[in-house]
């Protein structure tokens, strides 16, 4: 059995989160994280607007006129775990609209109601798109704005399409690096990649061994006179059932026909 | 149109999320908050074994005896947020097998190769069955490991399937929220609840609306000679397809209309 890492597909490099003025330098790791676990490694910062915090209480000011100077504070690397490759090659702007020049579809990530034309849609909805889009070699981008205030309406105006995530109504709060993790996990899920690496070597029983294990426990079953006035030919097409679907393997054959057998001798019929 | 918010599906109420013996207060709060999000409430703990932090410095121990006395810390409300009702439910106990005494289907949440013989399937491939299972009136419990180790093998002996989140190979790495948040996320979208709560009354424009604002496109065209030698047919056709696919609205057509007509009295053809 080929047990190899799966490759990741090469479009997901197409794909790209961007984060605007995003407030706490601890939700930018966090959803570099949320993006690597699911393959996607391409961050845009717009503007990030960091606040302190007991772990950053002076952190760094964006320059508009030299975003490039733009450095994270240790904060993020913490909580990116092992993703700060991500949060190293990440780009810094200083509007969305550059975040988003050479893109041909971006997806402003909204769950307000808003003045706007599109339709609604979810992830589940929107990812073939993206996946298509992407494995034809365009760029596309999946916004996502401010914890506390979301994208503005001059942010999604710059954006192609709404995506909102579905949830409860009464409690909807999922957030940045949560729903970073939704929208990159409904990516990869749609990419079909496949999970060998990480299946054990199985071995399944064949169709004839679990009715031989069967026909042994009937076998069985009639020397003990269990079918005594009982419906027996119901009750093994029911055994054969279970243990039809029960993904069964060779090794619990053994296990059943070792202990038919024992049965067998006990009772002096072998 | 009806905005009210639509209800939660009831039998949501009988997917329940166990937590084995999670070792940091604030992924409780946070698993908490991504159920909420999603519309689920019902979370058991087992023998949750709480490591001192700097915000939890003193936290609860569990005692195995009197499981229903347990207290979670401060520190797994604020983390929480609006979700503290989750908590505030929350069953404690000391065993797995406790937890999911009264399922009908349990699902060991594992990304490890495992000497088991279920085949590894996704939250996408097992939702329907969680969710049939529900509405029939059974309670299923998703089952989620220590931080740091996973689920034991004792623990996984004792659900009834193994469900797996796919990603990426090289650096699988969700935390206990972010895995609580897919899975949670993967059943609610299953469910198709309505987003209409989240829609903002639309006017849509009608195939004729379209219709007659690419014909009045199409004589300011022709007024001002645009055609000359161009292929105004296939032009004409581009500019309809453009428009029936942009979920154009009826205040679009309006603002077309109303420069067409603007142009034609410029040119003195009105």
């Amino acid at each position: 059995m080929n047990t190899a890492k799966p490759a990741l597909p090469d479009h997901l490099g197409n794909i790209r989160i961007v984060l605007s003025r995003t407030s706490h330098p601890a939700n930018i790791g966090a959803a570099a994280r949320a993006m690597k676990t699911m393959g996607l490694t391409r961050l845009t910062l717009v503007a990030p607007n960091l606040m302190a915090t007991p772990m950053t209480p002076e952190p760094p000011v964006f320059d508009p006129a030299s975003p490039q100077l733009f450095k994270l504070p240790e904060e993020s690397f913490i909580l990116a775990s092992g993703a700060a490759d991500v949060l190293e090659q990440a780009a810094v702007v200083a509007t969305l609209d550059e975040a988003v020049a050479d893109t041909v579809l971006s997806y402003a990530l909204t769950s307000r109601k808003r003045e706007l034309t599109s339709p609604l849609k979810t992830p589940r909805d929107l990812v073939p798109e993206i996946l298509q889009t992407a494995a034809a070699g365009h760029t596309t981008a999946l916004v996502f704005g401010n914890e506390t205030f979301g994208l503005s309406i001059e942010e999604v105006q710059s954006c192609n399409r709404l995506m909102t995530i579905n949830g409860n109504p009464g409690y909807f709060s999922l957030n940045l690096a949560q729903a970073v993790q939704v929208v990159s996990y409904e990516i990869f899920s749609q990419t079909d990649n496949p999970m060998t690496h990480l299946i054990h070597e199985t071995h399944p029983a064949t169709h004839a061994q679990i009715s031989g294990m069967i026909a042994h426990m009937e076998s069985v079953m009639d020397d003990i006179g269990f079918f005594n006035r009982r419906n027996g030919k119901r009750m093994m097409r029911r055994m054969q059932n279970l243990f039809a679907r029960a993904n069964t393997e060779t090794e619990d054959i053994d296990i059943l026909r070792g202990f038919f057998n024992t049965v067998k001798k006990r009772l002096g019929k072998e």
